[in-house]
């Protein structure tokens, strides 16, 4: 998995059917000291993630195995929001003490 | 999912019994931002997209999870139009605002 | 899928059984302008491709989705043989106007 | 699958419901020769690796092959923790020869 | 597929069950050219491939393609050893001109 933030959403009415009723979120990238790398992915939202969140995404077919994307064309899907990572004993980013 | 715009399309005949009937379309992808990247994809457009539009497409096993595409050799399939999105509150792009 | 040139063969005699009889074509990559972008890949011909043709392959689990590679461990397939594409309205490369 | 080296953990509360009681590591990637690529992947554990441990990871669906992942939403999983490895003849790394 | 050179062995007392009795090979990847890429895999080794030899590997879920690597899980499996390769009509590598 990758660590992403969600930064924005896409609008699409003209859609494949079993994409009906998914939210799209825009997710940067972020690398594991919480830096934009610049890349982004178009995920579903299996977790209920909000504007800002430091999230997870699954990516190819493990995309596809939550009970929300099951046999739907997706290639990517937030499965946990991020409260906090550390990296050789030091804590990187925490949700709690980011500011709002 | 990545975003990119329609621009062109692959003409073959000698093709894969299985992809026949399907319209294969040049996609150029974009960065976040709306930018070109560089990069490209050939896709199987399942939506009905257009010349100029800008689209959403699933890869890898992911596109053959559309009833078009389903058991045939394509990893990449266009599975919604885009209407509009936004990055940080701020709406990038919008189909309705784009000069013909 | 993305577009590649066939420009040579891969010659084995020691492989898995399943990959017997099967035609391995050496592949460089394409970018949407035709030119060579320095990648490359071994692909599985599906459809007949020759040496000096332009074709599509798939791949990942895209590229078993064939009658001749079904189960069998390719990840690269050529799935069609390029008659010609555009880009912007305007023709890029088409078959019968290379000179051979 | 790929070298790495297991350097932190992230946590979430809310994540995927098939994703609970998985242990979720920060994998920093290693070159053949055991340097940092300055790439990382969130990678399920599934042989109780520790930090600071050299282990492999599997990516895609193949990170879905092992008891503990199966079913589930993960595109990556280490399942080896790595004793040494060599290149040419030469050994690169081995874990007994490391100062802790 | 990609070409590669079997340059060396990866070591693993702890490690997924169904991972075991198999050979864990460093391989470092090739051009079309047969240059090393900088680039490398660990890959599975179905075919009986030694120190030195030219090989392809199947990544992804093709790599589980195989009697011995069906479903376990790795992402990058030796399905080939190579002879020789040719390149617009010009040979680039062959097994047997090679000075041991």
């Amino acid at each position: 998995m990758q660590l992403g933030r969600v930064v924005g959403t896409v609008v699409s009415t003209v859609k494949e059917p079993r994409m009906r009723e998914l939210k799209l979120q825009v997710v940067r990238l972020l690398d594991e000291q919480g830096r934009a790398t610049g890349g982004y992915t178009v995920a579903v939202d299996a977790v209920g993630a909000g504007h800002g969140d430091v999230v997870l995404f699954a990516a190819g077919s493990s995309a596809r195995q939550t009970e929300l994307t099951d046999g739907k064309p997706t290639d990517a899907t937030i499965m946990a929001i991020v409260d906090s990572w550390d990296v050789e004993g030091k804590q990187v980013w925490a949700a709690h003490e980011e500011t709002p």
